[in-house]
């Protein structure tokens, strides 16, 4: 099944700058998705430090539970990536599949197996064989370049319509540094604790332990803020990379000021690539920002804000181009976030359509349609209770999803 | 908008004899749907017992709270019910309109207002004016009938395709007593403690306390274990009236051993109404029955098995005639229920599929892809942990789902 790129995909990616140290390659392997490139090998010559955050899915798959394991070592030589097959729920072939691929890694690249993290990310079910995987690797590690980040990006893709990546700059005590950040993800998409599949790496210099700090805090606000359809997979995970390059000076506490800097260049790597998923969810036709405001705390705006953006109601209002917030409404009640009804207000598009739990006086829903008939679209709802809020990402809810899931095996 | 009747649809339905003590009518007003019957009144003649279940969505509709109200004193006059809009969320004219209403009835009917209850459903956040209720009284009070039941079922749906209503008998204590149930309910259907409208008669003598415990047992694993899409409406109630016509003994216990039959006629009857719903869920093609087994506990197993009849892609797989059952694997794991990953097992149609966690050796596609071609789907999911158990009934996610909620308000 080939699919038309999303109406939402940006008109241009950012070219993705070299990070020192760590080096890709790509190459399609085992004809999947009409024999594009589906296979990314990521090698960090001279090693890296590591974090990583990974599904929540009680039946994660054998390649997140290797991963974890390879993570919690806090060093990592390599990646190896495939789309097509997510290598999930076949038994004992599964870690068999995965002992495989990372001892030929290992001796490919002449680095231990225990520091060759793995992803896979497709179908659930099928049991992958590792030989034509472990056949393409001496082709993969020849031409390993700092140079094919966007390859890469490719190489992850699944049923999505166009490359993710993102990157940015900023100055560790003086030292300039750079992150670069690919991501995957279309469907089953409303991570929880990670995301999908999204690889990032900088010539930072940065211990694994400071590197989960930041990642952790970065992620609550981007990539576990964006979902398509409330779907969670079990092989979600999100890795940063650190190779030291950048040689600047040791910062232990990932609390220290001078990482104010990395710390928001990582927000917004991780942001670009969260919105770009929602740009690229399956059957989008519209963006969906959703801000809310006024809730007990934080996590009962998010609760608020993620249920207004799994609604299936409300998707499809928004795919019909239909200023229905009475559907807004009921999620917002159904979503269990403390709300004072005496003081909910609801906007779209910048025009207030209830005020103090009402529909306003003269509300007039002119403005609100022609809003809708465009790309991008804002709900904000303000509880009314106190000063939690988040941000979430989705898109709207349409035929081309039910073309896409109804008969995404054949 | 007028839809196709569901392929779901029953061939018939019962013929509801008459309930002593409790009379119909119905009537078109406002013009909704076509000019459609949207409205019905029900009259408890000489009053009846109550006991009521409502929505848990915190921004429930005034109908809502009035008619809680009204079942906290335990007995009803009447009932009036409206189909087209909610009256949800529109402010302070919300309550002026039904006390409007009821003020009306009970001057038609020489019945205190404190004892008419309401219910409204359709569009949110439109106010609603009274007067042309008001003006219907006088008619459908003449009209009023002990054989108005399946009028009545019509007056109440929305996008319903069809009527639903069902019927039974039971004996209490030598005395045969008759239970008629109604509902309507296709879109924004995931009750919480209470579902989409069902209007509950019997004969049976019992007071409101007996009811409550009764309804409230048997709406557990009946119309609390349906789900359309997830969503909660602000205006979901079911009421269970007695008009203690039948004069069998006086029974003050709920868990007294004579009252087993009538609850067994009970749930027979909001079974019956819950599997009506999913068969007519919007856009539905197939009805499906979720088994879940070995669950730690049966909130867990409803848990899983909710989660699994809530996702996009387990829907949308079975709208496409795919035995994606990697799909119900990330179901569950998402779920948050405890599942013995090594003892997992899942089938469909009642073949085996994945048994001890991984795909059943020499397993053959070919019977679960005939299954999957008809129209009623059966899954069944044992997550290896316990003995917890439920059973929860959806439809599949199409096109027709977004047809309909992309452009409901036009």
């Amino acid at each position: 099944m080939s699919l038309p790129v999303s109406p939402l995909a940006p008109r241009e990616l950012p070219d993705l700058p070299p990070i020192a140290g760590i080096r890709l390659a790509s190459a399609p392997v085992g004809g999947y998705y009409g024999g594009r490139r589906n296979v990314l090998l990521l090698a960090a010559d001279s090693g890296c430090q590591v974090a990583g955050v990974f599904t929540k899915n009680r039946l994660c798959g054998d390649p997140v539970t290797w991963s974890r394991e390879v993570i919690r070592g806090g060093a990592l030589r390599a990646l190896l990536v495939n789309a097509g097959n997510a290598n999930v729920a076949v038994g004992a072939p599964g870690m068999a599949a995965i002992e495989a691929k990372t001892a030929a890694v290992g001796a490919c690249l002449g680095v231990p197996a225990s520091q060759v993290a793995v992803a896979s990310t497709g179908v659930i079910g099928q049991p992958l064989d590792p030989k034509p995987y472990v056949a393409a690797l001496d082709g993969l590690a020849e031409r390993l370049s700092e140079r094919a980040w966007l390859e890469g990006a490719e190489a992850i893709m699944t049923t999505d319509t166009f490359k993710k990546a993102a990157t940015a700059q900023c100055e560790i005590d003086g030292v300039l540094v750079t992150i670069n950040g690919i991501a995957k993800g279309s469907g089953m998409i409303e991570p929880n604790m990670a995301t999908m599949l999204a690889f990032v790496a900088t010539d930072a210099k940065l211990d694994a332990g400071v590197l989960d700090a930041l990642l952790r805090e970065a992620v609550a606000t981007t990539l576990n803020a964006v979902t398509v359809d409330g779907d969670t997979s079990t092989s979600d995970m999100c890795l940063l990379m650190a190779s030291g390059a950048a040689g600047n000076a040791d910062i232990s506490d990932a609390q220290d000021a001078r990482l104010d800097g990395f710390q928001a260049a990582l927000e917004a790597v991780l942001r670009d690539l969260a919105i770009l998923i929602a740009r690229d969810g399956e059957g989008a036709q519209k963006l969906i920002t959703i801000d809310v405001t006024g809730a007990k705390d934080e996590a009962d705006a998010m609760l608020a804000a993620k249920t207004i953006a799994n609604s299936p109601l409300v998707k499809t209002a928004i795919a019909g181009e239909d200023a229905n917030w009475g559907r807004i409404a009921m999620a917002v009640g159904r979503s269990g976030a403390e709300v004072n009804t005496a003081r909910l207000a609801i906007a779209m598009g910048g025009t207030a359509i209830v005020e103090r739990g009402g529909l306003l006086a003269g509300y007039d829903e002119a403005p609100v349609a022609e809003h809708l008939r465009g790309r991008e679209i804002t709900l904000t709802v303000d509880l009314g209770v106190g000063h939690g809020k988040a941000r979430v990402w989705t898109c709207d809810l349409t035929h081309g999803y039910i073309d896409i899931n109804a008969d995404y095996r054949s």
